[in-house]
């Protein structure tokens, strides 16, 4: 599966830490429209997630001069996964070293993209222990669903924008394991775009060409709802309350999945995943290629139905590089 | 249309009140749960009101030694309408009089249904008037999309036990102009359950025989979501909070409606309508009638698809006479 | 309610005949893509109704050298709102006089809006007769739900193009009794949008002005789903069998209706109708106005949420006077 | 990760061949309800697909004198843990020896479970091949959604009845590579239940006790939509054409799964699961266990909302043993 003999290190999609320049808007954002949990707060950073999240968190908010995204962190599949990652990276342009883990998580060994996203590696988890009256008789949720805004369930998954989405897409899969499920493909066969995953999702991970030259920024986190409906409900909300919705609801070709952008009032962007597009299980799975030098697929692949991608989509990332979406 | 030939003096369904023995956690339910406004309150009295209702209230929950239907108010075509309905009523058994009005309307005369049942008729209202940064750029709808609970669009219909089903039907067709939209009929052609509109609503008002043959009841008030999704996002979130279901999510047979049956802590049954039925166009309508002594009618009138009602719902109303739902 | 006096002589949309030059293609689109019935052809004329219309037919589909509306129909109140609105009509320079009717309904007067758009008048109409098997133990349903494609329920309203809407605003409602609902105006007043309807709809009709300058054109007619699922159910379809998706799903501030429009192959734009938006119940309604010269105001009129109205929408109708939509 | 070392030798569920002794009316009901494709007839047997199916078939209709499961396909992860597994159920008593395939894949290993419950292990697949104008322009969709019925995606899980819940799921774990999701217990401790699955599925695979003390039975094999309105719709549909839904639209606790069951026409249950309900990504899942003989969990794990499930539920497996569901 991976030259490497790794197997699959990766196993999980565990939080993502974005910056914020209005830490108290982008909190009252994700607490009172997504419903989500401030679980504490300590120095600039507040720690949240959602109610079907099991740890300690999935989102950490911190204050910065800029928007964008802090790090990545990924759990291995096992403690020993997490080993064998680590002996592999160490020594190469990518390894940089052991973190003492932060609230949440033990350990964590960290690493560069190509283009300098930071990720991390980890095993150790903190569960989210319910409080006294905030747990929920069903089993498998680790905290009543919410009564603020529209609550999101889980964190689902993250997308970054990068200068050679075939080197990032090379870095992920050769050395965490992460299985290409779909590509897109321009002119002369260079990749725009491709859809990772170490589950049967089709992506807990995407990379996208920065269409600025610029390295290293976030295109947009993704929560998950499960239910379309709620993106209905999520874009009549924003609407009401002055969120700006880049684009949607509507359908992507890729990966099927019911979206709906917004940014938050820091300025990322985030996506809220109104469905499970469609799963994979297939163990021998053939990347599906769009070819978008083709009007067809072009087409097809960002909007299977609903409104154009506006040129925003294809520019602004955080931090924004003056291109566009002020 | 009417033996009377008033034409139709009532036009719409303005509010209705409420009482109950925990007025605490009944407010809790409608405002946290059901995301009402309270507008204000006054004495033992508490005005609410959905998000897109135009008026100053359309439920008034007030604290009662046990719970039940204070009364229901109806607003008529017009001023004219008005009086001339009550130049009808008056001196008849059903006439009690002109009150002065409450927070919200001006003066309502007030009736009595044969069972008792107190109703009142007004024209003058008072409409909601939003507060600055309370509006909603949506100019067909008064207030924003509150963020709490899963709110309710606005009050939908009211459904009342009665002793003699035809006899309250023909009060509202004679007096005040309702139509005859669905029946259902019983042994021996007994009316058991009329639906009564004066819109292209199947029904503001149904009327349904009291099994314990108590009289002047409450069965349920009905507020509308339009989107049968959101009374599953209700239903979850009641299984999450302690309110108990009674039944649903289901599709009537009679009314198309989708619907949920809870309680609230005080102990009134509530409907959430999470789409509109079907509407009514056809001015020549011929009343649809279910045969309820027959199987397949009773099964089907009842319940279109989804679990079958329970005994409760036939026996119990506010103010409960211990016969059930305990 | 009217100066003259008229009361609501109209009290619904009986049916609508478009034209079409690909009567096959037309005629599948709408029994396979939307699970109409084609309930008799005569000539060079065919016959449907959705599963829960009640009438013979409420779309007549006749071949023609070009796209288009051949009339509208609305059925009176009554044999005598029917008498007494022609008394008012004869006369006129929009009185055209009886015709002998049509397959499914009797005598029709005829007249024409200021701009020559034909539109009947009727009250004695055929109910549909299920065959054997056809029917539906549900009694409010005429017919049983089809298998066939994303089946529409009834049909819901229609929206013409006009040189002038404060022209036909005022002609729908001094003749045939419509009620004012919303209003788009432009700069200096002028009306370039007016929602009109006889019920508690929003609308059974919509003017809106004619951004090519051309006269009696159709801008589109809806069908209703009840069910904002639908509308991307019908989406997903509309991509894999090639029908064109105008704009939608997505949601209109004005009516707050959930929207999506497609071209039917023979070119005309059909709306499918995802829920009831909102529905009036007040009887001294006020018009809801949208000043379209405001920024805010002519985009949320317009979008709500959902993708922006492309250009076509402002000036694509049929027949094609070749501006756009090509 | 098992006693064994296998790893995970199982990837995914690729079909399930059920018994009929009404094979038009099975056929009908896969084809005109739920939209499937009959790809081809052999014999008595109709192998058919779901529209987003990859492989030659899903689901194996095969003519019998009762109704029943005939076999269970999985797919293992690669062709080596094909032949691993097989190594260690070779002359055991679960191993019965190869088969030489079927149309649509190759050679199968074949097992019984401790009940007799017949599976195949298979690698080699026949991937479904669109004819001329069957294709998608949705490059991840083998075949355009049908026009009929209320279509479903794809095979989600099956759930069979055993007489020894624990021997059943320590025979999939020890030998197949499943995990234990969700676990109802009973008096003493006796497991009652096991929610099982190779990927982020809860599961593709439920063991539950047979109330009747039967051995091998069925309990439902069931299909996806994805959208909980499709249950919705199709439960419509099924109170028109006399399709027998047992209980739902609901959502269960265990699995936390929107379901409807229906009984196709030669007395399968047929799940359609409308959601996924949600996803372990958890590398280091604790079993979610429910004390069935607790109250609150007995009722939370079966229905978190709906009906309650009938008794049916508890009793009936195909084949029939006689104890109910008539």
């Amino acid at each position: 599966m991976s030259g490497h003999g790794v197997g699959y290190p990766v196993a999980q999609l565990a939080h993502v830490e974005i910056l914020t320049p209005k830490p108290e808007e982008t909190l009252w954002f994700f607490t009172e429209m997504l419903g989500m949990q401030a679980v504490e707060t300590r120095g600039r950073s507040t720690y949240l997630r959602a109610y079907e999240d099991f740890y300690h968190h999935t989102l950490k908010v911190t204050e910065h001069h800029h928007a964008g995204m802090g790090h990545v962190a990924w759990r291995t599949a096992s403690a020993a996964a997490l080993d064998e990652a680590v002996r592999r990276l160490e020594g190469t342009e990518f390894g940089l070293g052991w973190s003492d883990g932060d609230h949440g998580h033990g350990a964590a060994y960290r690493v560069r993209t190509p283009d300098g996203h930071i990720m991390e590696l980890l095993w150790d988890v903190e569960y989210y222990q319910a409080a006294e009256g905030e747990g929920s008789l069903l089993r498998s949720r680790p905290t009543r669903r919410p009564l603020r805004g529209i609550p999101v369930r889980r964190i689902d998954h993250i997308n970054v924008l990068c200068s050679d989405v075939a080197a990032h897409r090379a870095f992920f899969m050769d050395y965490l394991g992460f299985r290409h499920r779909e590509s897109k493909v321009g002119e002369g066969g260079t990749e725009v775009g491709a859809w990772l995953s170490v589950s049967a999702l089709v992506h807990e991970l995407a990379v996208m060409r920065d269409a600025t030259g610029s390295r290293g920024r976030l295109h947009h986190i993704a929560f998950w709802y499960g239910y379309p409906q709620h993106i209905f409900a999520l874009a009549d909300t924003c609407a009401d309350y002055g969120i700006r919705i880049e684009t949607g609801p509507g359908k992507h070709g890729a990966t099927q999945g019911y979206f709906i952008y917004v940014f938050e009032p820091g300025g990322n962007r985030v996506e809220l995943f109104g469905d499970s597009g469609y799963l994979i299980f297939d163990p021998d799975w053939k990347t599906v290629v769009w070819d978008v030098a083709n009007e067809s697929d072009l087409e097809k692949s960002s909007i299977w139905f609903g409104g154009r991608l506006p040129e925003s989509f294809y520019t602004y990332g955080t931090p924004d590089v003056g291109a566009s979406a002020s």
